[in-house]
């Protein structure tokens, strides 16, 4: 599972800081997170191939999580892209879009298909054999979600030399990886731990923002491997919170506690700070696993 | 009069490359024209005060065009505006930013006001003392206008000493500047021009992108001081121009001989080709003066 940063500030896109966007690699998929204006270039720059992504999650539509989404869009088109591309964002989207695409009389050439996401309980949105995606219900100023990715539990490894020495057939092995018991050639009952080992964790990203401090989700995201928290401001601007409905590094922290998340990364920080080790230190007084997002940083889970 | 290029470029935005936008500054105003994604870094980047820009101008509504505008928008709330801002724009764009507001729960603090255009003949668009702006209607895939910014005629030039030994009394510098001959002291008519000196030239700047190759604008930019047309390909790819209806070099060059301009420059290239050296030689087989856009760059008139 591979992470990588885009953009991590809030508000406005400037010369070094970008608006949200970040791409989550799992299980072979690159699934796009937010598009602030301007993330078709940190694409670009992060040398992240354009044909890779099909599936885009918009969290809420405040310009700097998805403005940048109309321009890709239409890059799609100019590139000749063929493939389907799915939006998942909450409902208005893809009038918005529909909109600019008329204006425009530019309809794109590959299959759009939006997602339109209204509930206000989580809900799972995309599924295969491999992964899963759930929404996570967030409290801002207008419908948020935030997204739960998880890795399905991978099959049980089998131990080559073990199965040959217990003279089990190859039309077993697809049995023996999903953890049953099975007959040998000479008829015997092989018990399957005797030959398999463990699967490799099953791996889960949750991402959380924006967001006011809200302890509704921690059943959602309990134990996931890594939590995305935004935390826009430090405690010390905790009053900003109440009107904006936003989080300080240290409720990012105590909600990544509650849940006993693996890792925290705080994101989503106000440009109103030089610098950004004081967010690290004070959700450390919490929470001891606390990384920091950076625009063009990936991170490797 | 003074011309940065925020960016020259057709289609997406690229690492180094951005797409159609530049500021005009013109008798104290900072015009905006076209807003493509990236437009809000630039203006930073070039260090041009959000605050100066009151009127923007947008000349059609595919993305490379106006993309960054909402956010534009959406940065001068942040930022508490409260001075008004005009746009002039192919009806539609009102449309598509209401929509986007209202879904954000983000309306301005500061008076937006829109100037929806639909004429397909010039029009003028604004006027105060010193400036008119006319739109030129263009031959492109959806409604296009280009822009023409004349300042008026500069008042005539007092000649002091001149005018001090005609003894003519303060009162009257007024009417000398606006041309008039006027009483003396001692009653005595004084002519004009014998103490008053021609004005600086007014000067003049056409924006004309997107476009086919369409002589009917030759009249509408006959002798202005600068015109910025578009060129986005090369003689040789000229058949793309029919199904585009964009122009080439040459087609530049042609309109701004037949149109008799100081200057022309060349911008809106597509990003096929590698420098832009052969756009200029190629249009100074046609036309003598003629310079480069590029990206950041600014040109003093």
């Amino acid at each position: 599972m591979k992470l990588t940063i885009l953009g991590c500030h809030s508000a406005t896109p400037r010369i070094n800081t970008n608006p949200t966007s970040q791409v989550l690699e799992i299980k072979n998929h690159m699934f796009l997170i937010d598009c602030g204006e301007g993330t078709q270039v940190e694409l670009r720059r992060n040398k992240i191939k354009f044909s890779r992504i099909k599936h885009i999650f918009i969290s809420h539509l405040h310009g700097d999580h998805y403005f940048g989404l109309v321009g890709l869009i239409n890059t799609f088109s100019l590139l000749t892209r063929e493939t389907e591309l799915h939006i998942y964002a909450p409902k208005g989207l893809k009038e918005v879009i529909t909109l600019q695409m008329k204006l425009s009389n530019g309809w794109t050439k590959y299959p759009l298909i939006f997602h339109e996401l209204t509930s206000k309980t989580s809900e799972l949105i995309y599924e295969d054999d491999k992964v899963e995606v759930h929404t996570i219900p967030l409290d801002h100023r207008v419908y948020t979600n935030g997204f739960l990715f998880k890795e399905k539990e991978n099959e049980r490894k089998l131990d080559i030399n073990l199965v040959n020495e217990a003279n089990i057939n190859v039309a077993y092995f697809r049995k023996l990886k999903q953890g049953f018991d099975v007959e040998n050639e000479d008829g015997v009952l092989i018990s399957n731990e005797k030959v398999t080992k463990d699967p490799i964790a099953a791996k889960s990203y949750a991402f959380c923002s924006d967001t006011a401090y809200d302890e509704s989700i921690v059943p959602i995201i309990k134990n996931v491997t890594v939590l995305y928290h935004e935390s826009t401001f430090l405690d010390k601007n905790e009053a900003l919170c109440i009107v904006t409905k936003h989080s300080t590094a240290k409720h990012a922290a105590k909600i990544a506690k509650k849940a006993n998340v693996e890792t925290l990364i705080l994101g989503h920080f106000s440009t109103r700070y030089n610098g950004y080790d004081d967010f690290k230190s004070e959700a450390e007084t919490v929470f001891d696993n606390v990384l920091l997002a950076k625009d063009g940083k990936t991170f490797d889970f």
